[in-house]
């Protein structure tokens, strides 16, 4: 059975054509292909790099089923070559990349394949799936965790308008690399072991005969993790029959731990809602927000002096609602040996293996060299070998050590990028050697593409 | 083994910790849920449904696995009650909908779940996920296919930017219901027979000698689809290399379909490079432009008149970047055969079951009414059943009798609906009896609910 998340079939089809032609000519040497980012969103500082786990899982994984080559075979477009090939395909490449968590910047690989190149443009389309949508989502989230400075607990509650399954669980899983505490989403905690929050639903309200009654009924049933949403008829009342109620739930030893707001001016309700909790006696019981919040929100709510302990942080992350993709591309480096170089308008790249060095002072970083690969700069190469022949060199990282690693990539980021509008760009220097490069490649495409 | 996209574990853990509360209470009667579109996204004029497909597929084969139940079981938040139950949960509920390729307007249900109240929260998350994503993708690939009016083909060429797996597979499902001639995706063809196009990447004309030697080598490997990338260099010579060579291709019965532009004014060098394909006797040669094209820069590219036959639509319609989701939501309607309504600030609902008539003349849609089911009204009924006992009621239907269907929905659009700009909003009227209803329980939940 295809699992569409394993398939190398999860491919463009010009990636079939393309190898069939390199089968033909019988081109296998090793190709250099390397993903980056070419702009900067509008509003945007930095890229946190996330997805490089999963790409090492499918190039380790991937497979041709049978019931796939005979679908390739029976579309007449491919050789009994190519089929045959595909049949024993096996990546047997290098990865060199940015472990996940680091922060990065236009123009800086983040990852590096090395393979006979047409294995290595057969696996592109899903390569670049997986980076641009875990970068992006981190990317994102990480914004949400820099406002809020840890004044408040950020759960990921995006899942239901996430774009399909993958994107609801790497959602979960990119957005806590960049900080957040959890999700509400049960099959990221069964797979990565990311922390499951949740609270209650309107409609858990309205199937009961009235409110008092339905959070009684849910404490009750879930003693542990009672946080109940009480603007389903009216944010105050529902809050004044919470500390209503608390004394009962009290005397059978369940603690009220908070309760949800979801609707309506959320600064506003917020200290109302904080004031009948502390005057019925419910000091710490946590004010959780819902409903449209993003970056932006929770800077404005926190600004407005909203006593707000936690955020569910839905559909604007989820989608990265303001900057739904980024423009990222997976471009040809070297062939059999040769640095290689498109000049198309407006999507020139910088040619050759390439490393990324980062200069730090006082924990603070303060400029990128982008360099040809081996050419020794100050600082620190943010490039490493993963895998090799197909294998992976190393087991799969923890999720709390990239974690660990982004909090404190976020702590040595400038001040000015830290902020939510657009700010001065981070520099990144171009190394001489690089420029020579690509001043010598132009002129020999010059020679060779003349009329 | 988990398979993310039909494991009932993707949902939220609210959905869980409620399913407790009923078993709890032994509160298993009947719930309707409706899901419709609260809000039109700016510059949209309407929706088309896409998803019940997945949605009944779903549905009908969603079981919890062993290690899944273990897991829930070690995270001690469940009762045993709510563990066995989950391990023999089968979903034996009702599902009405609108078919897929209807088009619709906000508040109006496309999709009805009728099942035990705890069983039917538990599908919400998932329900909501395939829903949302594949109408929001549909009617974003409408408005491309509205301004192409058939002057050109469209290709799904977004995988790589799509969010994830799934998103890029819906993403060529849902546009060629919408009206696409195809995609780039192999493994939608392979999974939906959706056809499948590709030309070539830059790649494999830098890993050539040169352009021309790679033109001829990719059109020897696969003659039957020779359609060549020519903004590698320089695109005007590159067209003038494809003239150069076709001569030869010819002569060995092999013909030059067309060719791409990828960069630059693709107006300019569609006209400049039509008039090359034409002087070299290229007449029949198709011109396909790729490159952050969406409906407007199509409707930009008609307007200057440029002669190019095909668009590969790739990342903004992936993503429907300009509106990346919809405000959607799976509302409690009714419970034990009682109507309910949420009254939260902005997020108001029509109450109960309904019903949308749709009145049309002479072709083209004129009004909807939105009204209590089985309130008969002139017009046709766009809801019906898809589902009874957990079972469909038929076979799953063909894609391309979907495809009809939007066609048809499309052309009976009012014109003034069919630009991409704003417009005054489809009328859809509200039926006496609905309003009626939902004054009497306004009515019955302030009696509840007072203080």
């Amino acid at each position: 059975m295809t699992d569409a998340m394993k398939s190398p079939l999860l491919t463009d089809l010009y990636q079939l054509t393309m190898l069939q032609g390199y089968l033909e000519d019988d081109m296998r040497e090793e190709a250099v292909f390397e993903f980056s980012v070419r702009k900067m969103p509008e509003n945007r500082g930095f890229f946190m790099a996330a997805g490089l786990e999963s790409v090492l899982d499918f190039l380790e994984q991937a497979r041709f089923e049978p019931a796939e080559l005979d679908y390739l075979a029976s579309t007449k477009r491919f050789s009994k070559k190519l089929i045959d090939y595909l049949a024993d395909f096996r990546f047997t490449g290098i990865v060199e990349a940015m472990p996940e968590g680091s922060l990065f910047f236009p123009d800086e690989p983040i990852l590096r394949v090395v393979a006979p190149i047409g294995d290595a443009q057969l696996v592109e389309s899903r390569v670049i799936n997986l980076l641009h949508l875990q970068s992006l989502l981190a990317s994102k989230a990480a914004r949400s965790v820099l406002v809020t400075a840890g004044r408040a607990k950020l759960i990921d509650f995006g899942l239901r308008r996430a774009h399909g399954a993958e994107a609801g669980l790497y959602a979960a899983r990119s957005s806590f690399i960049a900080g957040f505490d959890g999700t509400a989403t049960v099959l990221a905690e069964y797979l990565y072991g990311i922390p499951a929050f949740g609270t209650m639903a309107h409609s858990f309200i309205e199937a009961h005969r009235d409110e008092k009654n339905a959070f009684l009924r849910f404490a009750f049933a879930n003693p542990g993790i009672v946080t109940l949403l009480v603007d389903t008829y009216d944010t105050l009342r529902g809050t004044r029959h919470v500390v209503e109620i608390s004394e009962e739930l009290r005397r059978k030893g369940i603690p009220v731990r908070g309760i949800r707001l979801d609707s309506g001016d959320l600064a506003e309700l917020a200290k109302k809602t904080r004031r009948i909790l502390d005057d019925g006696g419910l000091r710490d019981a946590q004010i959780f927000a819902s409903g449209n919040i993003d970056e932006y929100a929770i800077l404005d709510l926190f600004s407005r002096g909203a006593p707000i302990t936690g955020f569910g942080v839905g559909t604007k992350m989820d989608t990265s609602a303001d900057a739904p993709y980024l423009d990222c591309a997976y471009k040809l480096m070297e062939y059999a040996g040769r640095p290689k170089l498109k000049n198309s308008e407006g999507k020139a790249t910088w040619p050759g293996r390439k490393q990324v060095w980062r200069l730090c002072r006082g924990g603070k970083m303060i400029a990128d060299r982008l360099t040809v690969e081996g050419d020794l700069q100050e600082g620190k190469p943010l490039l490493r070998r993963y895998m090799k022949g197909g294998m992976r060199l190393e087991q799969p990282e923890p999720l709390a050590d990239i974690r660990v690693r982004a909090a404190g990539e976020l702590a040595s980021l400038p001040e000015h990028l830290r902020k939510l509008e657009d700010s001065p760009p981070y520099p990144v220097e171009i190394s001489n050697r690089l420029k020579q490069m690509k001043v010598d490649i132009e002129k020999e495409i010059a020679s060779v593409e003349k009329q």
